[in-house]
């Protein structure tokens, strides 16, 4: 199996990169190839190549700030688009990027065409809650969407938890501002009736405070709420460590009771970090893209890839296609 | 000054909220207007009405899960209603409900009527961040709102922060998916142009991890997203702490540290509990007007009748009516 990996994305790039590569090829036995700068990639590596690994040229790199659709029609030999290549040429089985998310959904969406019946790309995110791990889609693929592209959504992650995640009894909620069913835009309330006509176990609106006690499985929302919805449990995750750092540096006492507490939080803060979960999921394009955090860890890359080789290996696209053609006679008429 | 407070209000009431307002009483001085069932209120005085203590019969409840709409008309003798009129008839100086947030703007709306030139009232939220607490409006009065009403949220929310809380240098900016001004939905980068087009301090667009760490003083939003980024923000805060509890419990070195580090948890619980800012302002109505937490304690009600307290004395709509005028003529022409 081979993954293309896009050696220039992501804020610590190309080191960071690199080194959870690294990790993935020893842990899981893929093959990489570095997408990229070859010089850049090369000074990295000290010039030695690692066993398992290739380097596909790239000369352009788009930063995390550009805009999305024109910078990949400008910039046709950036990392990006040249590794979305090598999975369209069937040259890799996966691409992970952990650059420009505006950008991987734009060229992925162009380059490799959507799947059989699917209207909309969306971006899948496997979150923690107090029971199992859900997956909430979308997080900003798609910021004005029909319903229909709701319930292709809670389609696809009810696909990708049952067959990749192995998971049985699938609920899935709707992002809402309220449980009634009367709540919410008009938008909203046609999204909750082409839900509940479908064959999915959709259990109804979900309420933002909700979703972290793991309500549901799979939250569906348009991407706009969330990735407001993403990124501000990511800020208040931050804030509040902040604020408990400030407390308990100011205090004798508390610097020696988190002597004593330490393991619990390391603990603790792994079940929040989403670097665990691997990336994010793009969802409903004909080829496997996991798109990391622009902040991710070697170890984060690492776990953007072990979830790629998941993806190839119980082939998701296949099951997805499955469960939307299967769906669409009796839903979409 | 009369505060008229709704003793049928909030998960707890009356309990809690008459504790509440006996505290209020006793702190600022306010007199208080129990509105609500006269045998209840009485039941839980144990028959003796406190000094500075009225009651205000009203037959029925709205409870906190009904259509407001409906309800309102249906329940002209509601404890939500019956306040209001308290208000509009002078006979009050201000609202304080921890009921149905819904049917209070509903209520508070076509009772008390807008003032002069806002279309649309808003809630807003006081929210501590790492810098100083910032206002975000709206989180629920209006979820399918024009641009206008957005200007507005911020036109109020600065004059709120400047003349009741004595701020200067107000930074206002726009809740989005990213900072980049083609950023956002149409609705969005229509916000966007109104907004930089204003007298307000408009920095631009802030992304929603950015709102808690206080990059600017007021943040708007639909009250749609606003909602939901507000209620998965209490839903992180709920689900980190009760990830930390289960952690901490299991280990016996952990609950060593505990005690140690017990003065700054709770310091900073403080910090981030809601209870401490007082409830959410309904701004835009003809009247005073504040909507505490359906689950507030007595502390959350105390503070919500501090909050208007000082409201009444700062006059605060009318430094809004003034700031409207004003702006009015410049912007929206």
């Amino acid at each position: 199996m081979k993954i293309a990996v896009d050696a220039m994305g992501g804020d610590y790039a190309p080191a960071v990169v690199i080194e959870g590569a690294r990790e993935a090829s020893g842990k899981f036995g893929v093959q990489i190839i570095l997408v990229g700068r070859e010089d850049a990639i090369l000074k990295e590596l000290r010039g030695a190549l690692p066993k398992n690994f290739q380097i596909q040229p790239a000369s352009e790199v788009i930063s995390m700030d550009e805009p999305p659709a024109v910078s990949i029609r400008k910039k046709r030999d950036s990392s990006i688009c040249v590794g979305l290549d090598l999975v369209k040429e069937n040259e890799a089985d996966a691409f992970v990027s952990a650059g420009n998310t505006g950008a991987v959904v734009c060229a992925g969406s162009l380059g490799l065409g959507l799947l059989p019946g699917i209207e909309r790309p969306g971006i899948g995110l496997i979150i923690p809650t107090l029971k199992e791990p859900a997956l909430i889609i979308d997080v900003g693929a798609n910021i004005d969407p029909k319903p229909l592209h709701l319930l292709q959504y809670g389609i696809m992650a009810d696909a990708y938890l049952r067959h990749i995640l192995g998971r049985a009894d699938i609920t899935v909620g709707l992002l809402n501002i309220g449980e009634e069913e009367t709540k919410g835009t008009d938008f909203v309330k046609e999204t909750y009736q082409l839900l509940e006509k479908s064959r999915l176990n959709f259990i109804g609106n979900i309420e933002a405070k909700d979703v972290f006690r793991g309500k549901c499985d799979v939250i569906v929302c348009d991407g706009f709420v969330g990735n407001v919805a993403l990124k501000i449990s990511e800020g208040v995750g931050e804030v509040v460590a902040e604020f408990l750092r400030r407390e308990l540096s100011q205090d004798l006492f508390a610097k020696l009771g988190i002597f004593f507490v330490k393991t619990s939080l390391h603990r603790f803060s792994k079940i929040l970090d989403y670097s665990e979960y691997g990336g994010a999921l793009l969802l409903g394009v004909d080829g496997i893209v996991i798109i990391g955090h622009g902040r991710s860890s070697s170890h984060a890359i690492m776990n953007a890839i072990r979830v790629a080789k998941e993806e190839v290996e119980r082939k998701v696209n296949e099951r997805i296609v499955e469960a939307i053609s299967s769906s669409s006679s009796s839903v979409i008429t």
